[in-house]
């Protein structure tokens, strides 16, 4: 059962998206932070890296610029945040359904099953992740490197149970990761014309046989 | 066999980057178009599409300006051109290859290789490809969406010889191509660890099994 098989990396909690020194220290601050981060999501989401501005985002929010200040340095400072912070949103939301999965080959299903729910209701992480392509690099392959290295871990512990061919590595979980972000880019932000459990089923159907050991 | 099944759809020859009545009628014109969309390539690959100029282009392609607006109105143009002649070139380069695979499954395999291939000859591709979701989101798509049918068309091929499961179909397209995507973007730009022959094969075990009828 991948239940208790430690397969998702997720146990020790997000990194706070911001440098120590201005990580929030008290439950406002944390939801201030939550409310600029979000304002950040839908103003770049919407306008892009270069035409959105700080204002921009302190106006979604709702907060004065000195709040804004207390927590980034400049717009750079916010988008890399942001590109983190929607990286640890997508494993928070994913890592709690996996471990539902009966087997190692399951859990990608219910991970690309989940993947799907959340980007159709966070459609906008498609470009901002896309964008950081040229914002940030290291913040781009920050975001993917994660990605693979959470289902290289899910692998090896279905590996262990037998589950999964005892070969299965970086090559597969590239090639796993690169599925379920395109069926995401297709059934998840352009049309919503498949069911996301009949998406993760159709392609979980290729990974049952195709990692079978 | 995948040789005879015509199963790309590349017999028509790729169509002409350039609107109708710019198509070079002459062999030297031919040249010259091929030039400015080569230089286009290194121009926006290097610069990106804001920093990347008209006048970097023709310094590149060792053109006058002049040329560059017989085929040519403006940057938008030119970019959309060079994303269709990425997408030409990536499908007149596979094409060939495909068409010497024993069977459906081998197809992909040899699509995947020799995909891997050019991308290791053209990086820029990437970054072209991907500016292309935020420059002109119609050739995104395009891009996207011409690699699915050839896949698709390939699958149903394989189905009809017998070599495929009977309902492989848009969502295993889709799939495909997203594999190929990231593992190009893994070991074709960011690191060349493995050969494309070992990544191709690695990946086209998954399919060997999980598409079997």
């Amino acid at each position: 059962m991948a239940k208790d098989s430690g397969a998702d990396a997720t146990a020790e909690g997000p990194p706070s998206p911001t440098s120590e020194a201005k990580t929030p220290r008290t439950e406002r601050g944390r939801r201030t932070l939550r409310t600029i981060l979000d304002a950040a999501a839908a103003e770049f989401g919407e306008k892009g890296f270069h035409e959105g501005s700080i204002s921009g985002i302190t106006t979604r929010a709702g907060v004065a610029l000195g709040s804004f200040y207390t927590y980034f340095d400049s717009k750079d400072e916010v988008f890399r945040a942001l590109v983190r912070d929607m990286s640890g949103q997508v494993r928070d939301h994913v890592a709690p359904r996996v471990r539902d999965a009966v087997d190692g080959i399951d859990a990608e299903r219910l991970g690309l099953e989940s993947f799907l729910e959340f980007v159709r209701r966070h459609k906008e992480i498609y470009r901002i992740i896309d964008e950081a392509e040229f914002v940030d690099q290291a913040s781009y392959r920050d975001h993917y490197a994660g990605a693979v290295d959470r289902i290289r871990t899910r692998l090896a512990a279905g590996a262990a149970r037998g589950e999964i061919r005892a070969d299965a590595g970086e090559v597969h979980a590239w090639a796993i990761m690169g599925m379920n972000v395109f069926l995401g880019l297709r059934y998840g932000v352009w049309q919503e014309d498949l069911a996301p459990s009949e998406v993760a089923a159709a392609a979980n159907d290729i990974l049952r046989r195709g990692l079978a050991p």
